[in-house]
C-alpha cells in the first residue's frame, strides 16, 4: 500500500528525467544490517531456482535488476538519500519497536512469502517470482486471494517505486482467474502504463512459469506522496 | 479468495430459498478440536474489546450472529453437512499437512490479524472488527495494502458464503482512501449488493470505529461454485 523512496524517475516537477543515481543505487544495494530475504534458501523448489538464475543471468548485462527485500520496512530504503517519514511526525518509533514488513513476517523458510523481484529500468517494468507457502493457504491447497493481492501490490509498489519515489497504492483491482496451488511458481509481471501529473497507473499478470496458466490480472494507481506536506493530508486531499 | 459451505441463502437453483439451517448452523458452530481465534486475547485494545461486547449484546436478540475463525481452513466448514473438497481431488491430504489459514498463520497473539466477524442474516451483512497487528507494516506504522485487502477479501467472504455456500473471489477492486494505524481498530462492513445467478456481487467499507475516517472501500464479485464440477474446470469456464 504505502512505500517511500526519495527520488525515483519522476523529480518534484513530476516530469521524467532520469533516475536519480544515488538514491536509485541506494535503493537497489543491500543493507549492511539486516538479512537479505531476496536470495535463494533451501524451500525453494527447482523451479523457483531455474526462474531465479534466468533473471540472474539476465542482471549480467544491466537490463535487470535484482531487488533486495527485508524484514524491517526501514531497510527497504536504505542509505541516507532517500526520505524518512521522522519527520512527518506519523509513526512513533517507540511504538514502531518489533514491527515487521508484512510479506516478510514469518521466521521459518518457505512458509510464507517466498519470492524475489527483478526490475528492467529500461522498461519500467517489475517481475516478481513467487512461491507460495503453506501458511498463505485460501481454500484448501491454493493461496488465499489476500496473499495473492499482497504480493501483487508489493511487485506493482515497486514498480511505482522506481518511477516515483513515494507513493502510496490509491486503488488495487484484481480478477482472480485461476487459483494459484501452495508450492507452486508463478511469474507476477508488472509494468507502468501511464503516468499523469502525481498519478502511476499500472497493470499486472500472474501466470504460471510455462505461461499457460493466467492466475490473476490487475490494474493499479499509485499516488506519488509530496514530502512537503503530511501524509496524512495529502491522502486526504486526492 | 476460496471459500466453502455446502448451503447457503442460494441454492443449486441459484435462487433465494432460506437457510439451509443444518449446515448454517455447523458454519456458526464451534469446532470441538479447534482454537477458535475469533475470541477476545490479551492483546486487544479497550476500543476492540468494547466493540466488540457491543457486537456479542447484539447478538442476544438473533439480529447478528458471532463467526468462530481457526487456524486450519478445514475447521472454517465443521461438519458433515458441508462439501468437502477432497472428492475433487484437487488438494492431495498430504501436501496440504501444515498448511494454515493465511489470516490466522502467525502463533504469537496481537502481532497479526487480530479480528472477529459478525454476520446480520437478514441485511446479508457482514462486519469484521479489525486490529491490525506489528507484524502487518506497509509504510512506517501503518497496514500493508495487502493485509487490507486480505481481510477485506475474508470479510466479503464470509458474506458471499452465507447468501451462496461455495464461492471464489472473481474480482476484489479496493480504493485505499487514508492508511490505517497499525494497533488501531478499525470496522470493516460488507454486504450484499446484488446476486445475478451464479454471481454475488458486494461492497464493503473500512472505517475508524468513531467513524469519522475512511480507510478504504471496496467492491467485490464471488462466484457460487459448483460442487459437480472440479473447482478447476469451474474457474476456467467463468
Amino acid at each position: 500500500m504505502l512505500y517511500e523512496c526519495s527520488s525515483g524517475l519522476l523529480g518534484n516537477g513530476h516530469h521524467l528525467h532520469g533516475i536519480s543515481t544515488i538514491s536509485f543505487q541506494a535503493w537497489l544495494s543491500q543493507s549492511k544490517r539486516s538479512k537479505d530475504y531476496a536470495l535463494p534458501n533451501s524451500s525453494w523448489s527447482q523451479d523457483m531456482m531455474d526462474l531465479y538464475s534466468r533473471f540472474l543471468e539476465m542482471c549480467k548485462d544491466g537490463t535487470w535488476k535484482r531487488i533486495p527485500s527485508y524484514s524491517d520496512t526501514a531497510d527497504h530504503v536504505p542509505g541516507k538519500a532517500c526520505v524518512h517519514l521522522e519527520s512527518l511526525k506519523l509513526a512513533n518509533e517507540k511504538e514502531r519497536k518489533g514491527t515487521r514488513f508484512f510479506p516478510r513476517n514469518l521466521d521459518t523458510e518457505g512458509v510464507g512469502f517466498e519470492y524475489a523481484m527483478f526490475l528492467n529500468p529500461s522498461e519500467k517494468r517489475m517481475v516478481c517470482l513467487f512461491q507460495p507457502g503453506p501458511y498463505l493457504e485460501g481454500h484448501r491447497g491454493f493461496a488465499h486471494g489476500g496473499s495473492t493481492a499482497t504480493i501483487i501490490d508489493s511487485t506493482v509498489g515497486g514498480c511505482a517505486i522506481f518511477v516515483a519515489g513515494r507513493v502510496m497504492t490509491a486503488n488495487l483491482s484484481i480478477n482472480y482467474r485461476n487459483p494459484i496451488p501452495l508450492g507452486s511458481v508463478v511469474l507476477v509481471d508488472s509494468k507502468v502504463d501511464q503516468i499523469e501529473g502525481r498519478k502511476v497507473f499500472l497493470s499486472c499478470h500472474v501466470r504460471s512459469i510455462d505461461g499457460q496458466t493466467l492466475h490473476a490480472e490487475a490494474t493499479a494507481l499509485f499516488i506519488q506522496l509530496n514530502s512537503t506536506k503530511s501524509l496524512q493530508q495529502q491522502v486526504s486531499s486526492q
